[in-house]
C-alpha cells in the first residue's frame, strides 16, 4: 500500500523519538549529551543501533571508519543501494535529535518495509555516520566523506585535545587506520542518499509547517577580519583625532547585516565573534578582530555578497585611516539536492496530505552543513527537514513535535513505495 | 627676576626628566614600571624623593596616608601654603612621566627659588601623592582625597588581589590606619594647588604647542550596557528572523561616535569594551555587553549627551525587539580650574614667549582625571599640560620632549614670581 495508517505511523514516530532519548544516555558528559568519534560511547552507541537494525530485519556491519550500517537485503540480482541515514555523533551539551533522529527514522522505515514483506528492487541501507560534527578532531564529516573516497590519510595524524591521534584512537576502537580509505563506496552501486534531519532553524516554524524539502545545502565561506587603528585615552582624545577600531568594526557589522538583507536568494551573513583590544572601558580600541560567516544556495550569489562586504570593509578602513586584515578560514561550495528526489518527496507529501495534513511542505535551503553534502559527489541526494521548535539545535532544549515526526515517517514510507514502483 | 635664563631652565628640565628615569627603576615589575600604593617600592620612592627635597632646601615629611611632602618654608607670619605636585604611583607597565614629572618639577621649582634666595610670602609645599591611579585597591585618588578630608575609613577594609586589606598594608608600611583621616588639610591654610602633568592626549601635538592651560577636568560617567536578543544558527536563521545582539550593539557604537562628534564643547564618548556571547563564528550573538564612557567639561553637556545616547539605545532595542540593560558604574562631576590661576599661567606663558617660544599655550580641558580634581573642594587649583608625543600614556612609550619640559619649568617659575609680587 501507498501510505501508512495513522496509528502505525504514530507508533513508528514515537519509537524513533524514544530511541533518540535512549541514545542520549550514552554520553561522555554527566549532565548533558556528548558523543565523540572513536570513543567508548561511540562504540556502545553503534552496538545498540546495530541491535535495533537486527530487530528490524537487517543485516549489520561497521565499516572501516566506524560508520554503523544495516541492510534490508533485496533479492533482485545486481540490486543497487538506497542509503537512508544521518549521523550518531554529537557536539558538547547537545540535543537528542540532531542527526540521531534521521538514523532512527531509517531503521523505522526498514522495519515497516520488512513487516509488509514488500520486495524491494534495491537494498535499503541505513547508515549511522560516525562523525559529522567534528567535535573531537579538527575536521568534520569524517564518516560521510570516507564514503565518497575523501578520507584523507593525513587526518590520521590529527590529535584530539588530549594529544591522542586519530590513528591511535582508531586502533583503540578496534579499527585498522591503514584501511580507513577502504570505506569508500562504488558510485555505480548507489541509487541515492536520503537524509531526514531537524531543520535547526526557524523557517518551518515561522511558516507553520511540519516538514520541508531541502533544495540545496548552502555554500559557506568564513573569514577572520581585523581592523587596526590606534588605541588612546578615552578621556583625552578628541573625537576627530581617533582611529577607533571598534567603531570601524561596528560599521562593518551593520553593513554586513544590510548587504545580506538586501539579497534576494536567502543569503545570510553573520558576525558572531568579536574581540576589541585592549578592551578597557576608558581606552579607545586599537585593534578589533571579528569573524565573518557568509552562506548562499548558489556559489555565484555567495561570491557577489562577499565581494560587496569586502568592498565595504576596505572603504571603511580607508575612510577611517585604519589597516584591514582579512584571512579566509573555511570555504565549502553550495551543493544542490537532486531534482528527482525532491520531486519524489514532494509527491509523497501530497499523497499524505489528507491523512497526515503534511501541508504543502515548502522547499527551503539548508544553511547548515550535513552528511548529504559529502555524499553528493557519489550519488543523487535529497533531504527532508523536520520543524525545529524555536529554531534551536546544538543545545539541550533542542526539540521536535511528535506529530511532525509521525508525518516524516509517513512521507518517507510513501516516497520509498513510489520509488520501488518505478522499477 | 621675572624669568629664568634658558640654560638654567634647560638644566632644571633635564634633571626633572632624569629623575623620572631614576624613579622608573623602582618598580614591582622586572621589565616595566609598576609602583603601587603601600608597597616596598612606594616606600623606597618616597625616600629618594624626600632626599631630593632636602637637597632643594626643603623640610620633608610623610603624611598619615603616605603622601610625601617637602616644604620651602616662608618666614612670613601666618604664611599660607601653595601646593605644587602630582602623584608618584603608576599603573602596570606604565610610562615614566605620568604624575611623576609634576612632582619633579615642583622640586625643581623649590630648588630654583631656594637658589635665588627669593623670600616667599607663603610656604611652597611640594607633594608626591601616594595613590592616584588606584591600581592596588579598587579606589582612586586616595592621596589627594585624604587632603580634602574625603578619606573614607571603609576603604581600610578593601583588599588587594592578594587578599591584603588597606589597613594591613598601611601597618606593614609603617602607617597607623586609625590616623588616616588626619591627613586632611585645613582649607583656610591653603593658597592654592598647581599641578603640571603630561596631557595624555593628542591635542597639543595636533596644534603644535608645547604647553596648554587646563580649563576644567571633565565630568565623566561610565555604564555597562547589555543587549539581549536570541542566539541562533548562523546558517539556518534568515536575516529577517534574527534578533542579533551584536548588530544592535554595533548600531549603538556607531551612534555614540556620531552623537559625541556632533557636540560643540569637546564632549567625548567611547565604547572600549565589548563581549558578544556565545562568541562563535557560526552562531548569532544572543547577548552583547558593552561599556560606555562619556565625558564633558560641563555637567549639563554631559547629561545632554548621555540622554541622547540612552534614547538611541532604547530606540535600537525597541526596533530590533531586544532587551536593553543599563548599569551605571561611575560618575564624577566636572571640576572647573580656578580663573585666577589660569590667568596667572597664561601671563607666565606670555612673559616667556620671546625667551622660550612658549607660544599662545592654548586652553584645553582635561578628559582624564587628576589629583587636582580631588583637591579642588579645599582650595583653588590649576593645571599646566605638557605635550604628549603621539598622545600616548599608560604605556612604556609614553614620552616628553625635553624642550617642552624646559618651557614648563620656565612658565612655572614666572607664575610663582608673579604670584609672590601680589602680596
Amino acid at each position: 500500500m501507498q501510505t501508512l495508517t495513522p496509528d502505525i505511523a504514530e507508533q513508528s514516530g514515537k519509537r524513533a523519538i524514544e530511541r533518540c532519548h535512549t541514545l542520549s544516555k550514552i554520553s561522555e558528559m554527566d549532565n548533558g549529551i556528548l558523543r565523540q568519534y572513536l570513543t567508548e560511547e561511540h562504540k556502545r552507541c553503534n552496538q545498540v543501533v546495530a541491535d535495533w537494525m537486527t530487530d528490524a530485519g537487517m543485516t549489520k556491519w561497521q565499516d572501516e571508519v566506524g560508520n554503523q550500517w544495516g541492510r534490508l537485503e533485496s533479492k533482485s540480482a545486481n540490486a543497487k543501494r538506497l542509503i537512508v541515514g544521518s549521523h550518531l555523533d554529537t557536539v558538547p551539551n547537545a540535543g537528542a535529535y540532531d542527526g540521531i533522529l534521521g538514523v532512527m527514522l531509517g531503521i523505522e522505515l526498514a522495519e515497516l518495509i520488512n513487516s509488509t514483506s514488500l520486495e524491494l528492487p534495491f537494498h535499503l541501507d541505513v547508515v549511522g555516520f560516525c562523525d559529522e560534527e567534528g567535535t573531537r578532531f579538527a575536521t568534520t564529516l569524517i564518516g560521510s566523506k570516507a564514503l565518497a573516497n575523501e578520507f584523507d590519510p593525513q587526518w590520521l595524524d590529527i590529535t584530539d585535545n588530549k594529544g591522542i591521534s586519530m590513528a591511535q584512537a582508531m586502533e583503540e576502537f578496534g579499527l585498522d587506520p591503514s584501511k580507513a580509505t577502504d570505506a569508500a563506496l562504488l558510485p555505480e552501486s548507489l541509487l541515492g542518499y536520503w537524509e531526514v534531519h531537524i531543520e535547526q532553524g526557524p523557517v518551518l516554524e515561522d511558516q507553520q509547517q511540519a516538514l520541508g524539502i531541502v533544495t540545496a545545502i548552502a555554500g559557506a565561506k568564513r573569514a577572520m577580519l581585523e581592523f587596526i587603528g590606534q588605541s588612546g585615552h578615552a578621556g583625552t582624545t578628541p573625537m576627530h583625532l581617533r582611529q577607533d577600531s571598534l567603531v570601524a568594526a561596528s560599521e562593518l557589522i551593520l553593513a554586513v547585516e544590510q548587504l545580506a538583507s538586501d539579497c534576494k536568494n536567502g543569503e545570510v551573513a553573520t558576525v558572531g565573534f568579536i574581540d576589541a583590544k585592549p578592551g578597557a572601558t576608558n581606552v579607545i580600541s586599537g585593534k578589533t578582530v571579528i569573524s565573518l560567516d557568509v552562506r548562499a544556495q548558489k556559489d555565484a550569489d555567495l561570491d557577489i555578497l562577499i565581494n560587496k562586504i569586502q568592498q565595504r570593509a576596505e572603504q571603511i578602513a580607508k575612510q577611517r585611516k585604519l589597516k584591514l586584515g582579512w584571512q579566509w578560514t573555511h570555504a565549502a561550495d553550495a551543493v544542490d539536492c537532486d531534482e528527482n528526489i525532491m520531486d519524489l518527496l514532494q509527491q509523497a507529501c501530497s499523497i499524505n496530505e489528507q491523512a497526515f495534513n503534511s501541508g504543502h511542505s515548502p522547499k527551503l535551503p539548508s544553511g547548515a552543513g550535513h552528511d548529504a553534502m559529502a555524499v553528493a559527489p557519489i550519488c543523487p541526494m535529497g533531504m527532508l527537514f523536520i520543524r525545529s521548535p524555536g529554531g534551536i539545535s546544538h543545545h539541550p532544549s533542542e526539540a521536535v513535535i511528535e506529530d511532525d515526526v509521525t508525518k516524516s515517517i509517513a512521507v518517507l514510507y510513501t516516497a520509498l513505495f513510489e520509488l520501488q514502483k518505478k522499477f
